[in-house]
């Protein structure tokens, strides 16, 4: 079990917290939050998996996803308002799940030889489309469609990423170069008060 | 056709009708209305059948199952308001309809040499996402992530499904034994007014 | 590069700008917007693909969709509020592409030998499932749940193509006669104000 594999359970792990505290803050039970954690976590992967023909899903052959995911609600229950001190860590560590999904999403793709656009998409999809069901099973407008830049940076991570790739870079530091400019993009975004434009009306 | 098929196809039948029902209190017209009923009734399965990688699905090699769908829908508009008169009994088929697509989920998964604890997720996977697909195109929080014993039901009936297995119970007793006790609890709780507790919001 | 592959990619831009404009209504920045235009122009074709087990899916192996699909972005910028004074345009475009959509589905369906009924159905997925997803996306209940005879002219195009199957009519001819008959049905619904009956609350 090598460093990447333990910092992919921790994004798994704050990922579900995510979904854990938005579905508590919509008067769900311990089922529905859990439910949404699930999705949340693994919705991103569960979906580039399907599109990729790439079986078995990743989370039903390795069953410690699904454990680590399910440790996170009675941990959410147990801390609480608590969780409200470690926002800081939880941001960082969700910043770097993003930048990992984003990574080994395009590294799926690759491998099974597609185009680095189409690998860079797949990436992107691992990393957002968890937190975009979530908030659609909380009946909210996708959070990243409306504020932060967030996928935008897991994009520009994707390209940086194929960059390293294309340099042979060794795996090691282009994970490490990849996920410190995603971690950095989306810190100074956030430090600068950074959005994408809105679209106009049309 | 044997008794569990004949089962299998009144809950899904039930599961159209419910779809069909929240359908018409949304303005929704009559093919709105059918397509509600179809997710459903199938969208347990079809989700179950792309996450196991198993082609055909169900409904697609099995036209028995449209055709119950489809026929849902005249049913539920010459019913109408009557249809109150018979909340009993849709409540039972319903409740044999999740304890058998919990099962039927269940056995395909084992039948692929998966795991029981994630045999058991795909048995609640089947019982539940028709349900949550419905509560989603008709803009509702997912009903079974606010109230009820009902998904617990199912899990609950997956490891007693599963105990059923490992002695070597008859398949017939072992599916009857599974569907009486998902009825119970679901009874049980419904009458007790048992739910699961909220969570905090945090 | 065939008169329908042109057809299909002017569907898809239609598509896209469609998904695009509803995103714009509901407050989303660029990238949100990207992603519903995507999801509107490719998601018909993505369950299609998955339900039918059909890899790799067609946008991910015709790179010129996604481009097509991105390309609509900045047009829609551009355009704005002009757009409305081609609504006719985008109008005739919008039922070209789901009759299009129809068809393509309905052959892929056909031609890996399911029956003329899952066929049909394949093809009013691949037309209908993009535009649903984009209104769950944006919180609305589904448009063509509500009014507008819009699947179901899907669906009797389907008869129409398949009828044409049978006698043997040339392709071209037939995808021609139902690609007529689709936009006839539609235009004239929307000239008489046709709608499908509302259900009853059930």
């Amino acid at each position: 079990m090598d460093i990447i594999h333990i910092l992919d359970l921790i994004g798994t792990f704050v990922f579900a917290i995510s979904g854990i505290r938005v579905a508590s803050r919509n008067d769900m039970d311990i089922f529905g939050a859990t439910v949404v954690g699930f999705v949340t976590a693994i919705g991103g992967g569960t979906v580039r998996d399907l599109l990729l023909n790439n079986h078995p899903i990743t989370w039903m052959a390795d069953i410690t996803y699904p454990l680590v995911i399910l440790a996170a609600v009675p941990f959410t229950f147990v801390m609480g308002k608590r969780l409200n001190n470690f926002s800081k860590t939880l941001f960082i560590f969700d910043t770097i799940g993003i930048a990992l999904f984003t990574i080994i999403g395009m590294e799926k793709a690759l491998s099974l030889g597609l185009s680095p656009f189409i690998a860079g998409l797949m990436g992107m999809i691992t990393a957002v489309v968890g937190g975009v069901t979530r908030d659609v099973l909380c009946r909210e407008i996708p959070l990243i469609f409306r504020k932060e830049i967030y996928a935008t940076a897991c994009l520009a991570g994707a390209v940086i990423f194929y960059v390293g790739l294309e340099f042979n870079l060794p795996n090691n530091l282009n994970y490490l170069i990849t996920t410190a400019f995603i971690i950095t993009i989306r810190t100074v975004s956030i430090k600068m008060n950074w959005s994408l434009p809105k679209m106009k009306k049309v």
